[in-house]
């Protein structure tokens, strides 16, 4: 885009899809929030808030909800999609006859696609060629934001109009920092959710804070070596989308990630365990797509490698976990 | 040293020092817990633990306490400094004719020299030269490794027996890596206690999850800057001696710097704050340090910028953490 976004579409009701609709409105760009069904948009539009994933929000009145493809303006500047991972494709297939050529698409899912180890971005690019890119990741508790606590997020993009994406979303309490580093960006989102496993497991063995940091440290090193054998700069995974994620999503008692990693290591087993988590915790799914990203790229990845041999090899948790603490050590530079 | 450490003393008989000793003795080092006071000694040994500072880690055979110069062995291999950053000095210059010249030194102070922004080891060279020097630093609370929880932490130097230091250290438990970047070593361990004092005071605002991530990541971002301009290697920050000892401290309920930070933002005085902790918290002394070097390297740092003015020109807690959440966003390779 040139110059600022004044219409967006947000294809995805969920807390995040939500709460992102709601930043677009307050700052007067007029935002349809894109619904699966019908029911889904009518009940949005009643209420004017999302009972069920982000109760207390109000919508602005710059805000609606619709369904599917009518929804999107002809003119929107801007098309965002907040949807589970491995849904971002059939969701962009769905809509993308009523995306205009010139609108920016923006990926604000955490993923990596399974089949063919692409980033999201990646995956709108081949749904909806020839459009700017972006992605925007970061500490991003829905429910804080919500809650109007100060956070800050990171967008990146190699090509698009990264001040308009900005100030769009940009408020007081919700930072909005810019990167070119989309490979390291959207790498930094998808990945921390492994490290969050991981520290879930750590949690639920009370293993200390000393070990819950090392073993955030040691995920962040290994993301760090997928990316930079990606693409991306290092540098990116220590700043928000790196670090600041896996920070938050390890420690904060919200995160569906950490939180499956404790009912793992309480003995559930994985179906049982996503069942019980209200929405998807995609690092479930993150785990064998990032595995075989490392593969292909010679990458070693022993934690990513743990929780693989957990969550879809039988391993049990502590033995597998024990033995990622209890790794033979090496120099830090080389490890 | 050439060849395996046998023969260490550990000058300080704080938390740390007791846990370093009990872990030298364990491994077989015979090793002299070196004190202050000749009544300390006597009753460190004739309770065979630290009962004050760590208590219920009995000491092994190969462990012992003495006072003064007298407590070092003239076959010493190893002496370990543990003791808080601003009496270093004083403790080298005490001892310093009893240490043989073929003694590696090797630091475990947290700290940056007030007066001349010398790293703890370069301290240690200019009292005791001509032999090699150490580092140990990482996500290490003395508690949790007293009571075997799985741990793991650096030494680094750019000069000494690497491995031997390693074998003298390690065990199942607690993992020894090594590093030729003393440098980015030892400025993580001393700055990431400024970055635990803003965790701390984000934890009293309740501020939630997303915001401490995020100041934790700023706070890094400016370690790193400064560690740069200092010689260290960028790199050394993304591991166990920068972010993983800064999650630690930030999040450990056991952190005395995060408590500080509580404290302060509760409405204690620096003075009552630091009178209400047991020991020593080390960040407050480290926020003058870290901002003279800064200075002198033409380094930014707004978060030990905002904490100095916190601490010593009596602006409120609330009014500079909300200045520090609400900074003007920019690129974030470029900030």
């Amino acid at each position: 885009v040139t110059g600022p976004i004044t219409r967006a579409a947000v294809v995805g009701a969920t807390a995040w899809g939500t709460m992102l609709a709601v930043l677009l409105a307050r700052n007067g760009v007029v935002t349809m929030l894109v619904t699966r069904t019908e029911d889904e948009a009518a009940r949005l539009e009643s209420d004017r808030e999302n009972v069920r994933r982000l109760p207390g929000t109000f919508f602005p009145e710059a805000m609606h909800a619709a369904v599917g493809p009518p929804a999107i303006d002809p003119g929107v500047d801007l098309v965002c999609f907040v949807v589970p991972s491995h849904t971002l494709e059939a969701n962009a297939l769905a809509i993308a006859a009523a995306v205009p050529g010139g609108a920016t698409l923006l990926s604000a899912a955490k993923g990596i696609d399974g089949a063919t180890g692409r980033r999201m971005s990646e995956v709108l690019t081949d749904v909806l060629p020839d459009r700017p890119v972006a992605a925007l990741s970061g500490p991003n508790l829905s429910r804080e934001v919500a809650d109007g606590l100060p956070g800050a997020t990171v967008v990146a993009s190699p090509m698009a109009d990264l001040d308009a994406l900005r100030v769009a979303f940009h408020s007081a309490t919700f930072r909005v920092y810019t990167s070119r580093d989309i490979i390291g960006v959207e790498l930094g989102g998808a990945l921390k959710n492994i490290v969050a496993i991981a520290a879930g497991m750590v949690d639920a063995f009370h293993y200390g804070d000393n070990a819950k940091a090392s073993i955030i440290t040691r995920g962040l090193a290994e993301m760090t070596r997928l990316g930079v054998a990606a693409g991306a700069d290092g540098a990116t995974f220590l700043g928000l989308a790196g670090v600041g994620d896996a920070i938050a999503t390890s420690y904060s008692p919200l995160s569906r990630n950490r939180r499956l990693g404790e009912l793992l290591a309480g003995g559930a087993s994985l179906d049982d365990a996503l069942v019980s988590l209200d929405e998807t915790a995609e690092g479930a799914k993150t785990v064998p797509a990032a595995l075989g990203l490392a593969e292909r790229l010679g990458v070693e990845m022993p934690i990513t490698r743990g929780l693989h041999a957990i969550l879809y090899e039988g391993v049990s948790p502590r033995a597998a976990v024990e033995a990622l603490l209890g790794r033979a050590p090496k120099d830090e530079s080389g490890a």
